[in-house]
């Protein structure tokens, strides 16, 4: 039996590239699969310093933003990680199956390590165990993760691994589903990611900013001296992005957009692509707005999912009680 | 308001350390105090490699071996550590505010790092902020520990003070208790300490031993060559050892054991000491032969006793979530 999970740190509202990236092919998966489960992972975020009002409004604005984006609770479980007891239940677990050269040896340890001067959490060290933790409970089959994902994959597929070694056959071993990988660029320095966190506020734009924002941010888009529009990522990053956003909105391919977009100097073609963007999102934004007003609502939807997910994950942490010997 | 915690790992029928060291003084402490909690702690245990059919046994074993003694589930809070999910939960919000560095400093763990040649466990590393979790989840006033556990108290007062400090007062600091350290030693190396793993059967003397085998291992012990019974604990560790058990077992002082003793020879004085140890436990061990007949009986003390133990924990976790912003 199939199982999917996915999870999403409580960043507030979502930015384009987590749209493209991660939140339109949820919308597919639970359209394509029996049990999906989708997950806030709020204990991930707290491992790096958060203003607790802050977080949990995000908690909140995240929900309201998966909902617009098309997450239909009656399809999929959406659900809030902290409220599942059992996630941290498996984590003390495998805990203690994993040596800690494993956990330093992580390519994202290693790079935060070195920004943050050997003054990070532990949680930062051990939460890709606990991301083990968040698929294995519910036994899920696929797991659909970003490229800077797979290494973490690999942990959670050895562990489940290790625990079917020494306790039998028991965890079905995970694979990954790679999302489409559109993977939007910052709009200021189209070499990196589209990040929440980047200081500088024309990089990112959220689905909730105003028109007015949207075209501003697209007009001052870094890209070329060439006028002309092509696709070609490795030589011209900036309007290879603007490309690349512009199919992902309109559904349309590369090529595609490429062939209509011709005679239009890139000036022109980025408020163009701000067109499309607006359009894509006004719907989406309209209904953020409307479930933000309503914040029972979006605790019931996280309370009843959060149900849900409990009632598959008890037994399976049952059963790995069992088997280690501590039931 | 005072709330005492301490746990004991399931390591089956406990030895006369762990009777003399800390089961006795718990004993004492149910009585002088309102809110006592005692916990199997299974999950610490897990930290290194167990059979999961014996582990599930020494729980139960635990159990009864406390029940024995004169833990009165009437009186204090006898409960498995790992049913009451909010010491994981709490644990890994812990885990996110300690610094790798402070663990990697703790005596125990450059100890077991240094023995198992860089080999152990990430639950080795971090089982002292699940510690810390299993104290304050109870808003713990006081922990009765042995001296070996002082370090990682001032773990546990650092992270209720460091989480006080960011999030407003809520913790309490809590307090050692030193339990009155009657430390006893290996009968066959009188300067290490009585340990359930010592590899020389003769070592360790377990509650349950027959008198045949408590006689053999008292007159197997390992004393010098006076012949004399003195205190001595410096230059005689071993008939030292034979005195501090004598008085242990008898309630008597040092001295008055010495004063008796004068004119016997180590040799008749080693029995002497077995037949007190024995008069002393004949009665706990008839107990504990009775409650491993009912293991139902076992299995319902920690439930009820778990029930307790999360009715305290869970309002306490719902504070901490709030305080963190996650709830």
């Amino acid at each position: 039996m199939e199982r999917i999970f996915s999870g999403i740190q409580p960043t507030g509202i979502p930015h384009l590239g987590n749209y493209l990236g991660a939140i339109e092919s949820w919308v597919r998966l639970q359209d394509e699969h029996d049990t999906v489960l989708y997950s806030i992972v709020d204990l991930h975020s707290i491992t790096i310093p958060q203003d607790p009002a802050i977080l949990r409004q995000s908690i909140l604005d995240m929900t309201a933003a998966l909902l617009a984006c098309g997450i239909n609770p009656e399809k999929s479980i959406l659900f809030q990680q902290s409220q599942v007891s059992e996630h941290t239940q498996l984590n003390w677990i495998l805990t203690c199956m994993v040596r800690l050269p494993r956990l330093q040896h992580l390519h994202q340890w290693k790079a935060k390590t070195a920004k943050q001067k050997h003054n990070e959490t532990v949680g930062l060290l051990t939460y890709p165990v606990l991301q083990a933790a968040d698929i294995l409970s519910y036994k899920s089959t696929h797991v659909p993760v970003g490229e800077d994902q797979i290494q973490h994959m690999e942990l959670v597929q050895d562990l489940a691994q290790g625990f079917n070694k020494k306790y039998g056959e028991f965890f079905p071993v995970p694979k990954s589903i790679l999302t489409s990988l559109k993977k939007v660029k910052s709009l200021r320095d189209p070499s990196s990611k589209m990040s929440k966190s980047d200081p500088d506020k024309l990089a990112t734009v959220r689905i909730t900013d105003s028109p007015e924002e949207i075209v501003q941010k697209f007009r001052k888009a870094v890209t070329d001296f060439t006028s002309e529009v092509t696709y070609d990522p490795a030589s011209r990053a900036g309007v290879s992005n603007m490309v690349a956003i512009h199919a992902a909105v309109t559904g349309l391919t590369t090529e595609e957009v490429v062939r209509r977009s011709a005679g239009i100097d890139t000036a022109h073609y980025k408020l163009m692509v701000a067109d499309a963007v607006i359009e894509k999102f006004a719907p989406i934004k309209t209904e953020i707005e409307k479930l933000k007003m309503d914040k029972e609502h979006l605790e019931k939807v996280l309370r009843t999912g959060s149900a849900k997910a409990k009632e598959l994950a008890y037994p399976v942490l049952q059963e790995v009680k069992k088997l280690v010997g501590i039931l």
